[in-house]
């Protein structure tokens, strides 16, 4: 069936990390894709939810007609990046029927005596689905890179190993839309101080969070191998300039979107006789 | 800590089956705690989006802090009656990083082994969370009673069974709000010709569905039991005439609502010494 005519790869194209993928020269303030101010993103934003709404059902109701397609979503960041709202304000704006957010902590003791990407295979996405991953597989080559966690043999083998799984999943049949929210130190530091500032945000502050902000340098060095080495065919890279938290919103819900119209999922033919049961239906009280 | 001048307690009032709660003599059009119209009651319900969502992030909050309260909300309904629509208009306006739903579909080979409570007690929510139930462990008093799928003499013990059960879950903290959506049989015809109509509703029908209205009065019956002898004092069954969907919707979301300005969570102290972090953070470059 022909796509669309409003299907847009632009916000695809503008975030892909490439060849030749700079971290350190991507402006965290910049609005890559779209050339409008606060207002203009927010009423962008608003103007995507009926057209979702409608992919996202579709994918969804492809499965039950034996579709195997689903959409995994990861979301990596620094300390305030603005994962929490992107959780709330993009992934929220879904059906919640057909999403699945699995949020990767330190891992477990039964984690630990599993490989790394043991407990990432438990939270792919159902047929249907659209997976969400806040954190995931990359902080076994972010956090454990800057602190050694384990040794840099074994973490830098890991790089090759994440993209024979992620090929893996691709084939399969699972969309994986992989994002990074890039803020500035300073930003990260203004957001840190109003946490600190107001006690109904104390609980999302912790004095680790300063210990890590200390190591900014060797988590950016990290970001930026994680992202060269594993931004592949199957699976890029996509970087989201975060320091304006209302156009990485906008910019991680067009990535969705406009992965959801390639897939153009459809929906399912009847497996039963219509008209028969139409039939059925008006004979009864 | 004073409750909010706001909390009410309207909609549990008006619509909690209590002592001789007759399912046959409530209206399935009517529109208890409001009196508006459609476009009244849409106004209502998108004004409830900020006090909802500041109640459901000190409820997670509150946990973070050690809090051991959550919440559990359970939708049953005929065919047709809008639980998906509850799913995604009334849980969709939650954060969906405290939310889990679970959807009970007829048992599989493993759940059939074990006392029906068990997958329900493994779906029960965390601390800080909203656990929603699409269906629940009173298809085990509706459907299995209909159809007699274990003897009558098994499932006329599963009351006291279930009251035991919920008994326990309320005193480990978790507040329980029991809904029944109440269309009429002539609303559940037009939606399901509705469905057999529309080429992009085909998928959520089945032939079943028609083998099942046909036990109509069966299900009221089935259904006016379990909510005379399960509507609790800590578990009361609250039934929802759900004809109107715009007046389902907007009183699902102020049950919810009321029942979390009773518990009024709290935002927690900080255990940690703000002022010294704040002095750490304003050193840092």
């Amino acid at each position: 069936m022909a796509k669309s005519a409003t299907t847009s790869t632009a916000y695809t194209d503008a975030l892909r990390a490439g060849e030749g993928f700079d971290l350190a020269a991507l402006d965290p303030r910049s609005t890559p894709g779209f050339d409008g101010d606060k207002a203009a993103g927010e009423a962008a934003l608003a103007g995507l939810g009926k057209r979702l709404a409608e992919l996202q059902e579709r994918l969804y109701a492809e499965s039950r007609g034996g579709g195997t397609r689903s959409v995994l979503l990861l979301i990596q960041g620094m300390d305030t990046s603005g994962k929490g709202g992107i959780m709330r304000h993009v992934v929220g704006a879904f059906d919640p029927q057909g999403v699945e957010i699995t949020s990767f902590k330190a891992p477990t003791d039964e984690e630990k005596k599993h490989p790394f990407l043991w407990r990432i295979r438990k939270a792919l996405p159902v047929p249907g689905d659209i997976g969400v991953f806040d954190r995931s597989h990359y902080e076994d080559v972010l956090i454990v890179r800057v602190h050694d966690l384990v040794p840099p043999s074994q973490w830098s083998r890991r790089y090759a190993q994440i993209n024979d799984f992620e090929a893996t999943v691709a084939e399969s049949g699972t969309t994986i839309i992989k994002v990074m929210l890039h803020i500035s130190s300073d930003e990260q530091k203004e957001r840190l101080a109003e946490r600190l500032e107001r006690p109904d945000k104390h609980w999302k502050f912790n004095p680790g969070d300063l210990d890590e902000r200390a190591h900014w340098a060797d988590y950016q060095e990290a970001y930026q191998a994680a992202i060269e080495k594993c931004s592949t065919e199957v699976a890029p890279w996509f970087v989201v300039p975060a320091d304006r938290k209302w156009y990485a919103r906008l910019a991680v819900t067009n990535l969705v979107l406009e992965h959801l119209e390639a897939l153009d999922p459809q929906w399912p033919q009847a497996d039963f006789d219509v008209e028969a049961e139409k039939r059925r239906l008006s004979l009864m009280p």
